[in-house]
């Protein structure tokens, strides 16, 4: 069982209201937890103590205002459009990541304004009450290009590494393994959800066996996971991209075009 | 400790070579297996037992073999350029999936001809050799469109649900959990190589206490995973769809504007 671990979603974790002491609740959930174990919580939890709510009727309103750049939009026959945005966080989500399923009645969810900052938080609160020193990874449900299905990713993280990097060391035929970095956080992050959505209703998991990815500080935090910018080959979407490379052509032609043709 | 699983990966896999049986490898690796765990096995080491191996000089040629669809492609300094193709599995990746590390001296290797009936032949070995009910799942890495980093995704599976739809089922406060399909196979992938990244080497994992996911039937497989066409807002790079677009406007003007043009 060597280069293992183990992941569980205790149960009796109460429903987090606004004002609620996050790290109090887990506590008393997880009185196991030891040092080197990572938890995760689903940032619904995080979002309900931190107050992020608004009225369901300001849904699209709240989309917007959490976009900073919208990459790809579609029509919907039954209500209104997708919107695949990238949001205040940097993360590129349909709908900017508000949430409304599991959320109070006639409302909806708005991701935690700095997840890092709460999974630190969240690991203070469990050092000081549980006197342990464990990783936090905050979660967000997702979907991905090309695939199907959702699965959650890390959108916060302290104590943890996000990511592995593996350039140097060497695969076993003694090459270098190349450019491989391994998104660790995302990875516990789908793990814990296996756990989580055995049965509803279970917002944290925890993941002991995977100690050599906690760190002593809180780390970069799981705002060094996007990849925008220069590096992304998908900053728009295609229909999207094909429009703007069509309407520069068109606004390129010489004026005496437009006059031939408004004959 | 409800609603948990195990995780490990095994020492003493032996390094396959062309033609080894791998049902009989993985038990000999894993005789601890039970009903109901999951076999998670690297695509390289199916790839290798079905001799999926062509020399590394044609390596840029067997991409172009692989690839059935290109989706983006960027000049690199440092070598061929980069190319994110969809190639024969449905599989958007870079390089088509031809891989270059963890491979024989001088070679590269080719995914899986067929992944589900690598799974398919796996779980069948496994019961004939051990007389255990598992579910297989194939693995093979991959980056992620606006994120950093490589998880593992599931390229294959037998006997293991790939989605779990929870369409229809309710959330805590009673409303229907929306349009959630989990890729619970990608979240497997992903959580075993948590496993098998702790240490080299290690090309399969265990896990145990998700049978819920494992059925008796072979299921559909992996292969149902790839959400492409009509549903696919990213089927081109926003380069490729933007020159398109500039490319189909500057067609489309009439021929007289070029006779004004040649002037």
């Amino acid at each position: 069982m060597s280069a293992g671990f183990q992941v569980w979603a205790p149960d009796g974790v109460p429903e987090v209201a606004v004002g609620d002491d996050l790290a109090a609740i887990v506590a008393r959930s997880c009185p196991e937890l030891e040092d080197g174990d990572v938890v995760v919580v689903a940032s619904k939890v995080v979002s309900k103590a931190e107050g992020r709510v608004v009225a369901a009727a300001d849904r699209e309103d709240a989309i917007t205002a959490e976009t900073v750049r919208v990459v790809a939009t579609r029509e919907r026959p039954d209500g209104p459009p997708l919107r695949i945005v990238e949001n205040r966080l940097g993360l590129v989500m349909a709908a900017a990541g508000v949430d409304a399923s599991n959320t109070p009645e006639g409302t909806v969810l708005l991701l935690p304004l700095d997840p890092d900052a709460s999974a630190a938080r969240l690991r203070a609160g469990l050092r000081a009450v549980l006197g342990v020193r464990v990783g936090v990874v905050v979660t967000d449900t997702a979907g991905r290009v090309w695939r199907d299905g959702l699965v959650d990713l890390a959108i916060g993280a302290a104590g943890v590494r996000v990511v592995e990097d593996e350039r140097g060391r060497r695969d076993s035929a003694g090459r270098e393994l190349g450019m491989t970095v391994r998104a660790v956080a995302d990875e516990i992050a789908a793990a814990a959800d296996l756990a989580k959505g055995k049965v509803t209703g279970r917002p944290v998991a925890v993941v002991r066996g995977l100690g050599h990815l906690v760190t002593d500080d809180d780390g970069p935090g799981a705002r060094t996971l996007p990849r925008l910018g220069a590096d992304d080959l998908f900053s728009e979407g295609t229909a999207e991209a094909y429009a703007r490379g069509f309407a520069d052509a068109r606004a390129e032609e010489p004026a005496r075009d437009d006059a031939v043709s408004a004959d």
